[in-house]
């Protein structure tokens, strides 16, 4: 007898967001000498999150604490709102997932930007709500589109990150609450805000947590160089971050996630350091990048978009000739932004290989 | 303006399954002198399971890999079925919370038995589903009373425990192959073998992955000793088990806990010791209930159920006398369960606390 799966369930893709480089890998049989596909933080956490980790192992027999106290209140602490006001998870993709959960229902309207995160439309048709997309606008995603689209369509959802990704662009934090206060009535923002640490200051606007309709997303996973740990938070009203607490799987994050997390957190030298060591990344990318005659784009995160300057066929076919030459990258999904490669801030080492290979994989492919 | 909250999730109520011991420690201010209430496994995982937790420590910069290959592989390969018919997920409460999505709607009926795990109903809550409980019999779920509920009731999933949590019991192999013969057209069998390792030889029934009406749940937090890492799995025919890809959090098992899986899971001959422990740990836990005049239960799991013989009232006084001294022990939720107090297989030391501090507890509550 067939299994007696939901009749949604039967209509979703088995497509997966991402593939991880590890498959890639397998497929090929080779490791990448150069990994700048994912946005990960190629310098790494704070050693002394490594040691609070390492010191935590033989502790892995006991489940963690279901209320993320300790990390819930550093955090708290560092931001300056009340523990009642942050949510931690699986990731932000798993806060994504518990958040379109609270919102949406069949047939719920979720207003995007077409080439924007693939994970939260992911979690969106997963729950059967309906998308609907703003175009990118001058290679940025658009308040001004998202909100005019959202008061059409009748939005629940609105989602936003600044910085973006995949561009890397970014609005100034007074655009940004002029957005978060044209938020339509019946309507929620979720402000993603994973690349935040690495912005030019002023580009994050303040905290308001007496604001029910927005959810700030940030994560470990990029700065605090923690992606391998799944530690994101999620600040708001406490109402709303109360909610989670109705779905999420409560043991979800694990007990040395939760260690390495306070650890990280309380070592902001560390993370200034990384930051700094990010931005100098982000000029070499860009340096390389002018070298080839290529454009480079402005960014505010770990990356560097680059404009081949040609269609998507032509980047996907570079993409595939730094691949066979070991080297990690993806690119945007959609038109017009796959015109251009993403390029994680990779170590010094990273982008040597990549100058070494770039100019090669521009010609094989003509 | 308030949050735009689906109408589900306006009727979930904001209770926990669980508050966990580092909330009770905050209340009281006082740590545990021992932690023998979550049936974790207090002899700790593999030193080689911690050795490659630690080494992992410096990649964590580094985010998992979505498809869990080589934790999946390696388990496939120890249970001798495809890679195809396991999935890894954060825990087997996770895990819970995707397959009743995948199979659950508002309005579809769910059965399982009367004081039965509560983070399963949880989920099915949570997905708007309707659960309805058949009673234990003779202190163990019950087969029969669980599939003639099933086919009264037309349910769509039906829990069931082998071993049972929370009283330990369990049936013969015979017993929960015949069960699964007899899943009615339209059901699926959530069969959850959290505890399985600890069981006798003849217990769990072979697996059958051209059933599509079965999933099997187990997990690396109770005799892998890895609560801290979650790390749960779920065998059963590949298009069931493929359906998970479709809901899933991709990125939400910890690339260390995938170190520590693949670790723990080439010791076995630490597992057949930890095994051992065990059940040397029910004996003396049993012993020591009988030598205070109470009935321990039998039990397949890590942990014993004591009937104190008694109301769930007076249980219920005795497990916040062991707390006041330092004792972290759970209880079963409903009646007539509830007349007994459940102890995690502890280790010498915690057992000689536990026999040192239960005779006051019992009077002292008179």
């Amino acid at each position: 007898m067939p299994a007696p799966f939901a009749p949604l369930i039967e209509t979703l893709p088995s497509s997966v967001p991402f593939v991880g480089p590890e498959a890639l890998e397998r497929r090929t049989g080779a490791g990448f000498r150069a990994r700048l596909g994912a946005n990960e933080n190629v310098f790494g956490p704070s050693p002394k999150a490594i040691e609070a980790m390492r010191a935590a192992a033989p502790e892995m027999w006991r489940y963690c604490d279901p209320e993320n106290h300790e990390l819930r209140h550093a955090l708290a602490l560092h931001l300056g709102v009340s523990p009642a006001n942050v949510m931690v998870g699986e990731g932000i993709d798993g806060l994504f997932g518990y958040a379109v959960r609270l919102f949406v229902e069949p047939g719920v309207t979720v207003a995007t930007s077409r080439g924007a995160y693939p994970t939260f439309n992911f979690h969106v048709q997963g729950y059967g709500g309906r998308l609907v997309m703003a175009p990118y606008v001058e290679d940025r995603e658009d308040p001004a589109s998202l909100l005019e689209l959202a008061r059409k369509e009748n939005a629940r959802l609105i989602y936003f990150a600044n910085p973006d990704n995949p561009m890397g662009g970014w609005w100034e934090a007074e655009a940004v609450a002029r957005m978060i206060a044209a938020v339509p009535p019946g309507a929620l923002l979720m402000l993603d805000e994973a690349y935040g640490e690495f912005a030019p200051p002023g580009t994050l606007p303040p905290l308001d947590i007496e604001n029910e309709q927005v959810l700030r997303f940030r994560t470990f996973s990029k700065a605090y160089g923690l992606a391998g740990m799944r530690l994101g938070y999620c600040i708001g009203h406490e109402r709303v971050i109360g909610a989670f607490d109705k779905i999420r799987n409560h043991f979800g994050v694990t007990r040395m996630g939760q260690a390495g997390g306070v650890a990280a957190l309380a070592d902001q030298d560390y993370l200034n350091q990384v930051v700094r060591q990010v931005a100098d990344a982000r000029e070499e990318i860009a340096r390389i990048a002018r070298s080839l005659g290529l454009m480079p784009l402005p960014s505010a995160a770990n990356f560097v978009a680059i404009d081949l300057g040609r269609d998507g066929a032509y980047a996907r076919r570079v993409l595939e000739a730094l691949a066979a030459a070991g080297i990690f990258v993806r690119m945007p999904g959609v038109e017009p932004l796959n015109r251009c490669i993403r390029i994680t801030a990779g170590s010094a080492e990273d982008l040597r290989i990549l100058a070494a290979e770039l100019p090669a994989a521009l010609k094989a492919t003509l």
